[in-house]
């Protein structure tokens, strides 16, 4: 995994924090915030970081520029033509985009711009994703010869198989709505008003109970990878454990009496 | 899975049957029809008991009042802090929704007003669901701290990921509308024709051959969880035994001689 | 696997070829082009035979006459009352649809008329779909008595498991607008259009490069199979093989330089 590139230079990520919700914000729009092994490593180390803060309610994954993200650096790429070369760099990407799954609180892709390749495969590895009206997907590999094999992974697992093997085949854009219509996103906004619906989304994470949204984001993924009586063995106990965080307790006498809930873990 | 509450009431469910189709009604209008222990052991028992009535040829699930179902019954689980409570109940709501996806005969939700958490469960467990256009659906354990994790087991297996998480982790509202557009319910029914629009189904259905109905429910969510190779050999066997059916060799004559099947089996 | 109807004619089914493209077009139209023994062992044939060209960049499989597959040859089925009969027809038909989802290279449903039963089969197992507008789908079998039990594997891994459950127990059409809305095909073609809107598909995957192509192909069904961590691990190799083809140094200096590229393999 190691390689003359490996020195990481975290300046290509931002981060914020503000009330519970961290905002990770590629930041080289210069190089339309492409995924070279800097930026993977920062995207790394930046979660393996958070991952380790009780208080981080939701993750929003943000970029600078006109471009979200152009997937993965093709000069870089071009540059070191060797397989172990490549292998290490898949999986390293890879590990990224795994992270984000398994990830113990909700990540949120805020979509600006073009998502491709890789790019589009982060958006697709996200629990949530807003986008811009303006905003376009593609998986394009394919115009320079090269299959975007592993983005097929994470976009498979979000919109029906042709649809997905259209855009693979094809590497053609589709629009934010029809990225919405076939489920690779879940909200457009309006020109103007990408931030005010990315908001509105992590306000509405934030008044949920920390317990309740940590405990869905981890069964999720795991539950939708069983056959359907394990899942219901696995959710049961799942559920059983949540029921005895006092914050149910909370939550639901606070529905009973008609008042708002009081979370005790925010 | 004893418990104080265990004696079982069937008044909280309504039997009715016309012309092989069963409609098991939800009678708890006062209580938004919630999941009780009561409900969920009446539920079971009727389902238990209709599966041995060969003359059955699908069953309607339906309910009384303002809501079809609000889920578990809050109040209940509340005043019962136990793992062990629980686990038995959320082990026996399980064991009600795969008793619908393993029933021999299709099984129609008939949803008006809201369905909720485990009541929305409920209608993705279904094969099929018809609902009222002023229906509305949620997955709202969020909202009291309780993640909708055995619910969640049914809904993202109807529904895209993101979309699914989305319910999940905000709690908000669908409408019919949306829950069409993204496959949780079938048909949306205008103001007042919701009977009209589930008779058109259990009509359509009944004119079938039992034998087919009954082969193609037994197999669909089989073969679903097989790889593609295996459920080829799996479904190529069904469909062969299937042949050998009398109401086939009816069903092909009448096909090639331009009338009416007369079905055997009925 | 033997049968008395089993010496092959293939008449039943033409081949033409250009520029890569290969057609095969379903031609008994009298017999609205059923998967008859003959027309199953053609179509194999045919398949076995394009394998082993490299040149071949993708198949188009249309159809002469006013539908493009009912399904099964019913009047063949019903006179061969015999199980294991059955068994080697619909074993034999199940080999022709996984030879089509694991082909080397995509292959294109090009749809007019009606394709019901195992004719919507071969549509659902082709890689993308194009249909006139007055194309219609069914999974009809259920009307005559026969559950379309291997059709339905196709079919529930195409769209969404209610509407795919509609389909099987209905039996009823759906429109071109609808099967694409619902996943089942990708493209609408206006009257008249259907040549045209299959040749800019054909057109657009034979300006790839073919490695590229048949990579994508290689791997998509594979890794759609199996658990996310082995798909990355599968994926990365897959892809760090792309990498090393020397279309994609050209593909990638193209793209750098802002020229088309000149694909080696074609």
């Amino acid at each position: 995994m190691s390689s003359p590139h490996a020195s990481p230079s975290h300046d290509c990520l931002l981060r914020t924090a503000q009330g519970g919700v961290v905002t990770l914000t590629l930041n080289q729009p210069e190089r339309f915030n492409a995924l070279s092994e800097t930026m993977l490593e920062a995207l790394q180390a930046a979660l393996d970081n958070i991952i380790q803060d009780e208080h981080v309610r939701c993750v929003v994954l943000a970029a600078n520029g006109k471009a979200f993200c152009a997937g993965h650096d093709l000069k870089q790429m071009r540059a070191n033509p060797d397989k172990a070369y490549y292998q290490a760099l898949f999986a390293r990407c890879g590990k990224v985009m795994q992270s984000l799954v398994h990830f113990p609180v909700p990540v949120i892709a805020k979509v600006q711009g073009i998502a491709t390749a890789a790019g589009c495969q982060l958006v697709a590895s996200c629990d949530l994703a807003v986008a811009a009206s303006s905003a376009r997907f593609a998986v394009s590999g394919i115009n320079v010869g090269l299959f975007c094999s592993t983005p097929a992974v994470a976009l498979s697992r979000n919109v029906p198989r042709k649809r997905a093997m259209e855009m693979l085949l094809t590497g053609e854009f589709i629009s934010a709505d029809t990225a919405a219509e076939w489920g690779l996103i879940n909200r457009v906004a309006a020109e103007g008003e990408l931030d005010a619906e990315v908001e509105a989304l992590t306000a509405s994470l934030c008044a949920k109970s920390a317990v309740a949204v940590r405990t869905g984001k981890a069964m999720f993924a795991r539950q939708l990878a069983m056959p359907l009586d394990e899942a219901y063995v696995f959710a049961g106990d799942t559920m059983a454990c949540n029921m005895l965080a006092d914050d149910v307790a909370e939550g639901i006498d606070a529905f009973i009496e008609k008042r708002p809930p009081q979370w005790q873990h925010r």
